[in-house]
């Protein structure tokens, strides 16, 4: 499967056996006030200066998630994916739990999009799957359900694969389709990591699908985050992981990623890799 | 499986869901001029000083590689050895192609010592797996034969079977018995690093043995080969690997190995990551 996405003038793919590719996190509240606190006055400042900054840091995908307490989502999700449409041609993954968020941020984006997510709970899939269908976008899936997170492989691989049929028995094709296998903290539990990489390798083999991850929850909890997220991202590059979501201006990981790439032959000869050398 | 080597004192184990342990390699002329003079004149001052730094430096075991043009085996492989275990009480790595010498040196050697290497040659097998037997020591078996290093995974996994059961034949236990499942240079053949990590995955699956690897093979020819070292070293762990043969002095390496154990549920709870930032 190869998964594509569309900005101006600039189609990004990604997919099994393909260079990885990175979904540039900043844009999202959570945990940041400063954020936070300009999407509720209606300020698009660091939005702005984030997209610019995340583009040339090696983002392939600008998320854009304006979700926090007080913030109207329907009218700010829109909002910003204009100010990032402005400043940057990199194709956009709209991100938020409000599927009217979600429908009106497409309204306003004239290209292909990836649609930030659909889970496992009946009602998501009745929501966005029909959604994504008519907009004719990409979509994550979260490998949960109104029971949570599962914590066996077993139980996630079969929440991607009800979702897979779902969205297949509705028309959207299997290359529109991008899991996301979902990090927890392996400071409380230390089967956690291998969970999420044994999850990447069987949703990969079995499907053949585009996946995803944010692999910042693996590290909480615990000193020097930054290397063990970095060496996780690369693990999971080993077991497929073909779209993380990451802050790409974190120091080392645009390295880290084009060395894990090259060392599991995404990258032959090394091309990618070279070419960050070059231009230093 | 669990692999004990033992120096004054001190005892090493490693194998499947234990931590991974370190050989330090640094003590080996192949490609250093220096030490290859120092050992044609007879002297030990480099290998002294290896020894000392390296143990330092996080090794749990030395490897003692003297073999280099003009140098006679059989007389300073056993002087070296002799020369680390007077400033280290780390087990050692008795390492050469020429069996006489792993002879002279095991004579020397008190304790439970690696014998470094049988390969699935018949004459290396007769040869090594014997002095094996009758030493009590374990021994590293590489997965390679009078054909050389195999390119594909099926091989090297029977060159492995065949070895493990000729060993066990002669009544070597399991637990002695450590796969080396050898890094070739991504940048000649960008299957290479996928072939070496499904090779330790397939090994320590169907063997449950212990496994070992010089993970810088895989650079060769490439920019900023500590890099690639290092997330290869991280993903072969994740892969089953127990005990790297690498050099403890680079950079970031024990960082970067302690992450990966933790990531990997080989360190719970990370104490011993943890315990690399209480220090610092």
């Amino acid at each position: 499967m190869v998964t594509v996405v569309r900005g101006k003038d600039c189609e990004v793919r990604f997919g099994l056996g393909l260079p990885t590719v990175i979904i540039g996190e900043r844009i999202n509240p959570t945990g940041k006030k400063k954020l936070a606190e300009e999407l509720k006055e209606g300020k698009l400042n660091i939005v702005e200066e984030d997209a610019i900054k995340q583009a040339e840091a090696g983002a392939d995908i600008i998320d854009v998630n304006v979700g926090a307490v007080g913030v109207d989502e329907e009218e700010m999700l829109p909002r910003a994916v204009k100010k990032v449409m402005e400043v940057t041609n990199k194709p956009i993954c709209i991100d938020s739990a409000n599927p009217r968020a979600i429908k009106k941020a497409l309204e306003v984006y004239p290209y292909k999009a990836l649609i930030n997510s659909v889970n496992g709970e009946e009602r998501s899939m009745e929501e966005i799957l029909p959604l994504v269908k008519e907009s004719g976008n990409a979509v994550i899936c979260l490998t949960m359900d109104e029971k949570g997170i599962p914590k066996d492989v077993e139980t996630r691989v079969s929440i991607a694969r009800k979702i897979i049929q779902r969205a297949e028995s509705l028309g959207i094709p299997r290359d529109d389709i991008v899991v996301d296998c979902l990090a927890m903290a392996a400071a409380t539990d230390s089967s956690a990591g291998k969970i999420t990489l044994e999850t990447l390798r069987r949703v990969t083999e079995e499907f053949g699908v585009s996946t995803t991850l944010g692999v910042s929850n693996i590290s909480f909890g615990m000193p020097n985050r930054a290397l063990l997220n970095i060496h996780f991202l690369t693990m999971a590059i080993f077991n497929g992981l073909t779209a993380p979501i990451v802050d790409p201006l974190v120091d080392g990981l645009l390295e880290a990623i084009r060395a894990a790439d090259f060392l599991v032959g995404r990258d032959p000869y090394g091309m990618n890799y070279i070419s960050i050398y070059r231009k230093k």
